[in-house]
Parts: C-alpha cells; structure tokens; sequence
C-alpha cells in the first residue's frame, strides 16, 4: 500500500492543462497498489484516478492495456475507462513517469465474499470474456507456462527455505504441468489477475473491475481457474465447494464453458496456483529495495498446488 | 505517507451500524498523515475522512481536539466536523485504536504559495484565534519551552552528528530563548501546526484547515511565528519579506496584533523555529522503527533559527 512516486503541484497543474476538467477540488495519494502510484483526483467534471506505472510495468504494454479498458467499457464492461486529452492521447508523462488519467468507479472490494458475490464476479468475468471477443490487439501471457519455468528455474531451488518440500512441489509439478497443459481451448482476452482487490461491488452487484494491468491473450477458462483459486479458498487454504460451484454457475449464466473447458478446469486451476506459487516465491525471496509492501505468502499458493495435485485432472469433468 | 492500520471490511461494518450514513460507496486508505492513519470514506450519506489515532497521539488529548474541531465548525471556520453517532458519541475504537469520523473538505494543499495566499492563510488563523476565544477546553502546549528543553537535553549532543556547530546553537538559542521568551501576551487555542499540508484551497480561497492535533492553548502570536517559518522561507531557506508581509497583513485584516505581540514576534519565530527544530531532529536521531515515512530533514530549522537570531529581536517591531 503506498504512492511511490509523488506528484508535485506543478506537475499536476500541467497534466490537467492538457484535459478540460475544470478546477481540481481534489487530489490525494490512494494507499494501495502494489504495481503503481494511484492518486485520487475530483475536478469539476468528475472523479478520476491517476494512474503512475512504476517499473514493473512495461511501457510498451500500456497500449494494449488502456485500449482494453476502453474497448470494454465501451461494451458495458463495468471498468474504468482512460480519458482523452485534448489531442486525443491517453498516455501521458508525469514525474518522470507514465501515467493515465481514468475515470474513478464507485464500490468496494471485499474481504469475505459470499456464495452470491462469487456468482456476480463469475458472470462479470464471462461477460468480460465475450465483450474482448472482438478486441483486435494481442498480448502474449509472460506468466504461462514459459515464464513458470524461467521463475522455477531461478527461484524454485531456494524454495525450501519458504517451506521444506517446496522446492521438490514445485519441480514435480512443473513437470505435470509442462506434459499436460493444454492449446487447443477457446481463447481471448483475459484479466489473468481478478482477485477479491481488483472487483468493486455495490451492496451485492459487481460495479467495477479495475486493475487490467496483467491482462493478456490467453485461454479463457484459465481466467476463471485463476478465479477459482482466489475467491474459493478459505482462510486455511481449503477449497469451498459451494463458492467454487457458485462461480462457476455464474461464469456459465453468461458463457457456458464446452467440453473441453470443463474437462480442463482442474489443471488450469493447477497451473494457475503454480503461477501465482511462483510469483510470490520470486518477490519473497527477492524484496525489492526499500519495498514498503510486504509480500504475500507463497505458502498459501503451495496449499492450493497440493489440493489441485490430489484432487486430480478430472475434478471439474463430471459436475 | 502511510496507513499504519487496516480497517478490515467487518470493523468497518460494525463502525457504520451506529451511524445512519446509508450504503458505502467508497472505502480507500488516503497516502498522508505522518501521525495517523486516514481512510477516505463515501457512503449514501455523504464523503468523510476516517482518522485512526496512532500511538504518537495521546489518547486522553482527544476529547479536546475533536470538541475544539466541533466548536471551531460552528463560528464558520471550515474544518473538518466530527460526526456524532446514534448515541451522541464521536470518539469510537476500531481495529483497537481509538477513531473519528469527520466530514471531508474538498481542496488541495498548496506547495508553492503566493502572497495572496499567505495573505488568506493569515486571515484564516486570525478567523480561527478569534473563534476559540469561548472555547471551554484548555490544553497546555507541551512543546513549548519546557518541552523543548527536555528535547534539547536529550538529542542536542548528539546533534553535529546532523549538521556540524548544530549542538552548540541548540545549547546557545536554549540559554537565550530561555532568559527571554514571553509570559504575558494573549493566549487561547491555537493550531500550532498549520503547516501547507493543512491548509486546503479551492482556488484563491482557503476552504479547509485541518489536521488539529497539535492544537493547545498558548500564545496566539506563537501560531502566527509558527506559520512565518511555516509558509514565508523559500526552498533555500530563505525569508521571503514579501510572503511575511502579505501572511502578517492577512492575520491583522481580522486580528490586530497588539504592540507587545508585534515587539515579541521575531523572537516567537525564533522559538518557533527551535520548537521545529527539535522534533526533527529527535525524529531524524531515533527513526521509528518500521517506519515508512521519510523523517524531515531538521537543517531546514537550523537555517530558520540562525535567520531569526541574526536579525534580532525587534525586527518586526518597526513594521
């Protein structure tokens, strides 16, 4: 939680001359990000968040990200949309930094979400699959089974220093997923990162999804099995049926998944435990100077490994 | 810039069931506040700030700030107003600190003011000395002189450590601010901490002053010293003649200063700046532990002090 880069008066003032906003009536750093510095601005035309991309965002992939945003919002997609300045632009520069002004969306996320919740973010994510059916620009997952295995491989031996077992778990699991996983399934546009933070909610209806910044062109339902691992476990890391059930219902009252999909869905749920597994190994065992986040456990996504490993392949098949 | 303490989504819930504010439409940790944790909230009911006192603010002070911010809001200064609950109460506990609820202020902190602004700071602070004048509450100003002798016993020998020669002007302006520093100009409540961070302006207007949990009674003129150092030095440390004239006019346009405050005043400004001084550099030599807000650097108040003792103590009292 934190503003990394902090935006001076002057800089705002000359940002805001590029946009007809109006006056600012308001302009506070927002304590939460972990990717970027998020400031909140109201003008007299509106409410907006200001977006700074920190390092880990690569320049290059804003485009496709703040095209996406507004490709989706354009189809009703409840995100925020990137506004225009005068000249058209999106992307801007600011501090030293690139920055986006979008536009700000009521709600708030949750901390323990409900049978219902997890039917409403199911269906927003299908919605969200159908909506990027026609989205002509394309983003390769970084963080597919190539990039597991360059984080495996870097991070993966010190793994037991997290937890004994760890580093044989993921060796063998990498393995499993590498001989079985799959190409030939429906695929998009996903959000690859729609966890419990990044879903905004209005007494019980989805009013936004926010933070695209992971998203890419993948297979859809390996969206939803990254879904099912971050809103379908409890707090000890146990599966919950019913929310996992009640997900998947509403993925389905909006996209039905065929076959093939269904047939999948555990090992897309095995591989994006491992994706996440990894991802927090590699920030655990390398926290980055003067981080003020403090990173999240890779042992919760060890658990949620095992559960997939021992349920097995066919987990989803019948239901 | 930090949030020191989360609010989990059940504390929240069961703070806002003794209210009547409706639905939450907004819930986000606001990235400022070095003594604080601040959450910008917004419900049907209208936008707050939710403040969470953390340790460095004395849980037995809080009646009087919260009853001075109430007082102040009612003669028309525009401060936050705490909110009563259902049960008449304004002080609550959440995630084990002490909170309150008060409105929000829409406007921007300023990093650069000019003339006409330090004029309508001046006149806000006179605003404000004139409006506590009935108020009930009494608080002594604990960094006032014994304060900061026990400051100055404690880190000035090991101040050359910050700046070379700094020990010996701390013993050296102790001895004389000690021998002079008055007892019987007008007193009442002042901000003592109106700093440009607390000041919020919607244009040319300053439609906020916050952050009152410095406040105590003390001289009055003290405030305006604190504020001369406060708003009127450049980025090089220097005294701009034409931001204190214009700070100095504004306070007297509502509250005229008496001969005895404007013959004491450089030398209130001289112990203002040691006051400043001091505490940034107990922050500097005994950084907190976990801390993530970057201590201030207290050279800053050095070069005050040394302007203020060269210039001697009269020099405004020919103004």
């Amino acid at each position: 939680m934190a503003v990394y880069t902090h935006v001076g008066e002057a800089a705002l003032t000359a940002l805001l001359r590029r946009y007809d906003l109006g006056a600012v009536t308001t302009f506070k750093g927002i304590a939460e990000g972990v990717e970027n510095s998020n400031y909140f601005l109201a003008t007299e035309g509106g409410r907006f968040i200001l977006t700074l991309y920190e390092k880990r965002v690569a320049e290059a992939d804003l485009p496709f990200f703040l095209a996406l945003m507004e490709h989706l919002a354009q189809r009703r997609i409840p995100c925020p949309v990137p506004v225009h300045d005068r000249d058209g632009q999106i992307l801007q520069q600011i501090e030293g930094r690139p920055a986006a002004l979008i536009t700000f969306l009521d709600g708030v996320s949750l901390e323990r979400s409900t049978a219902q919740h997890c039917h409403g973010v199911g269906a927003a994510l299908a919605a969200l699959h159908d909506a990027g059916g026609d989205f002509s620009l394309r983003r390769p997952n970084n963080l597919s089974l190539a990039g597991w295995r360059r984080l495996a491989d870097q991070d993966g031996p010190s793994a037991d220093q997290v937890e004994p077992g760890l580093a044989a778990l993921i060796h063998e699991e990498m393995a499993a997923l590498s001989r079985h996983w799959p190409t030939d399934l429906p695929s998009g546009v996903i959000h690859a990162d729609l966890f419990p933070d990044n879903v905004l909610f209005l007494g019980q209806r989805v009013s936004g999804i926010i933070d695209f910044y992971f998203a890419c062109t993948d297979m859809l339902a390996y969206d939803l099995a990254i879904c099912l691992n971050a809103w379908c476990f409890d707090a000890q890391h146990r599966y919950d049926e019913g929310l996992g059930w009640a997900f998947i219902q509403g993925y389905e009252s909006v996209r039905p998944l065929g076959p093939g999909e269904r047939q999948a869905l555990a090992l897309l749920a095995r591989g994006a435990a491992m994706r996440f597994l990894l991802t927090r190994l590699h920030d655990w065992l390398n926290p980055a100077p003067g981080a003020i986040v403090r990173p999240k456990d890779p042992r919760d996504y060890a658990a949620r490994l095992r559960f997939w490993r021992d349920r097995g392949a066919d987990f989803f098949a019948a239901a």
